[in-house]
């Protein structure tokens, strides 16, 4: 039998009613022949609730123990969601992620899928299970532990689960019916495209555009998974949703495709460090050990014998996302401590927002940097930090000029014309 | 080191300011040299709601899928002990059932332990680890599926790990502070008791009052395990609470002990059965194989020739959990499709209650039973069913006369004054 991918994210699960309406969408799949694999997210608001909680007892929590009270919101799901599955006569059980048993690396709260083994599931479709339920976002460590994938990790599951079972399809249930050009709540003006490519994909995940988690439009794109983003809210078509697909597919040919934005962001400036070779290891290093996921870096022109220092002295700018903040203040002080940098003080700022344009057309346009900037300078916003890849422009600016920014660069580049 | 093992119910966690509560008082025997097993139940109200999710989807679920969902508040609460006693400096980790393992029977939603292998958290309390924080009413079963130990299930992890380490005691907070001659609430005469038998406890728990479940109890009894029965919102003495010990420690020697009751109770009569050799086997053996309890029994006097029936026939009375009352109706009607019995009509009563009188003293007092029943008389209470043992006697009632005929009999056995 052909196995097809189906993933329900937490407002496409948020009640019975929900549930129940997923599991009949389910059903049309398996009446067409598929093996289904499904897998589930928290019911809506539950993950939040149980994040929230472990935040409070510490901000300098064990990852291990976050992880396994994370992860119960999606093994509540899986049950509730094989038991209608039962109700409506459909062969059907739930697993949880290490009863698979998903195998991640040791990476706490961030830990990369190792291994999928197939035969565990594949014996109950050759035994007639039509659904195999499985609980997002979860796995386990060699060590046995319940590891989480990092949030949205469930798109991750699916993905991976599409790669294992060689699926057909991976079909995204979301609350919203495909990827724009850019968020709708901020620009009215917002199209809904038909297809994007993986890599255009993969920037406006990364940048915040919360579609679908980074990770899996990667593996999507490494294991060339065919991945659907479709609403859960509306009857599916052919043409429902937006494909994430290989550019080769890709007949529009705008320079940019969409505006992505991060109201999440923090910039941090380590003021008047010693300029020598060697000291932006002796930064990030320990901020990756911490687990901080620095993003844009910036450093400023060196000044020789600055406030009497006596080689050339320098600032450090880069940002990170908000809740690593203290984290990354920690490891940053810790290391001063430990006399591995130097800094005469740590300035944090949390009113700041990241806007980019994204598009593979870029590589072959010129000057989409020079009317980002002139668009931006036109309505008087200040750009704080550029940062530059082969398919993306990010600035960070004032947060406050955040929806100006981007629906001035909507217009711009005239995003709600098809191509 | 000494094993503690401390158990707190769902009222004892029910927010993070309890959990911390909590905490500091698993940190008072952890600084008193104790290696302590912490048993948690999930925040109260979070197991009723996903069993009440559970039920609305489908009253004949699959108590798989059932134990895969209602045990996920457990696994809640443990990490969020075990990062709450971290944040007091107290090396601690989390336990979920199958990361024991604690094994247990397939026997889904009323599972059995089988084996509780002591060397995982040995070489952890080895390492330098205070506490194990481990989820209770869980297991895993033969088939790599989790088990739950039905509800109360908690209490019985508590002691199954203080029998499984040799604990020293077994201490099991909860929201009242010992174990009553009969629930406050129902008779403001209801006096504590410092101790109470092992037998007494068990007809006291199994007849719905609910402090303990059965289950733990009978293994303490097997196992010598010292029980303590405390509440978690008053200050710990010595005499703290009610200790559940073995009979021949008990000074007391009144007839009557307790007073116990159960509003869950369904009385169940077929009318017009066949009264020969076999039928209750053929009765009771379908209702065992659905999993319903089957409490008191009664059969009426037979009549011969009865509407014209060829052989005897006569009624059979049962009560078992209202809960069950379905999968009762639906094994019998089964069997009869089946044509392994004979029956006019099933008839259903759900406005019953149980009320019991229970104590070791009755074996040498005579004259509880006439007393008993003279006190239900004396209130103009009729009495449907009546079953007695060694240690008790029980009636069922009109549910609208429980709470008077609890009072009558605790006058009547004088339970407000100390022996």
């Amino acid at each position: 039998m052909p196995v097809l991918v189906m993933k329900f994210g937490g407002t496409s699960v948020a009640n019975l009613d929900r549930i129940k309406r997923a599991a009949k969408r389910v059903g049309v799949e398996v009446a067409k022949g598929y093996d289904v694999i499904v897998i589930v997210s928290a019911m809506s608001g539950k993950t939040n609730e149980l994040v929230g909680w472990v935040q409070e007892i510490s901000p300098f929590y064990d990852a291990r123990e976050y992880d396994a009270v994370v992860s119960s919101g999606e093994n509540v799901t899986a049950g509730l969601m094989a038991l209608t599955l039962q109700e409506m006569d459909i062969p059907a059980r739930s697993w949880q992620g290490w009863q698979v048993p998903l195998i991640t690396t040791s990476a706490h709260s961030a830990a990369r899928i190792e291994d999928i083994p197939a035969d565990n599931i594949n014996a109950k479709f050759a035994e007639g299970m039509k659904v195999a339920v499985v609980a997002g976002f979860q796995g386990i460590s060699p060590e046995g532990r319940i590891t989480t994938l990092g949030r949205g990790g469930s798109d991750t599951t699916a993905v991976a689960f599409a790669a294992a079972f060689n699926a057909e399809r991976c079909d995204i249930y979301t609350d919203v019916d495909g990827v724009y050009t850019t968020d709708p709540r901020v620009s009215p003006k917002a199209r809904k495209l038909d297809k994007i490519a993986f890599e255009e994909m993969l920037e406006l995940a990364s940048l915040g555009a919360k579609v679908l988690q980074t990770r899996s439009v990667e593996l999507a794109m490494r294991y060339n998974v065919k991945l659907r983003v479709l609403s859960s809210f509306e009857e599916p078509t052919d043409t429902a949703g937006t494909l994430v697909c290989d550019e080769e597919l890709i007949m529009e040919s705008k320079a940019v495709s969409g505006i992505a934005f991060s109201r999440d962001e923090a910039k941090m400036t380590l003021v008047t460090i010693e300029d020598r070779p060697g000291i932006a290891a002796a930064i990030f290093g320990p901020l990756a050990d911490a687990g901080v996921n620095v993003d844009m870096i910036v450093q400023n022109v060196s000044e020789t014998n600055y406030q009497g220092h006596a080689g050339g002295v320098t600032d450090m700018t880069f940002s990170c996302p908000v809740d690593q903040m203290k984290r990354a203040e920690k490891a940053l002080n810790d290391a001063r401590e430990a006399g591995l940098i130097k800094f005469d003080r740590l300035e944090a700022d949390t009113d700041v927002a990241k806007v980019s344009v994204v598009g593979i057309g870029m590589r072959s346009h010129a000057g989409v940097a020079a009317r980002m900037f002139k668009t931006l300078s036109d309505e008087g916003i200040n750009i704080k930090v550029i940062a530059t890849s082969e398919i993306k422009i990010s600035v960070l600016i004032d947060r406050k000029y955040m929806e100006l920014a981007v629906q001035a660069l909507h217009d711009a580049f005239e995003l709600e014309k098809s191509a």
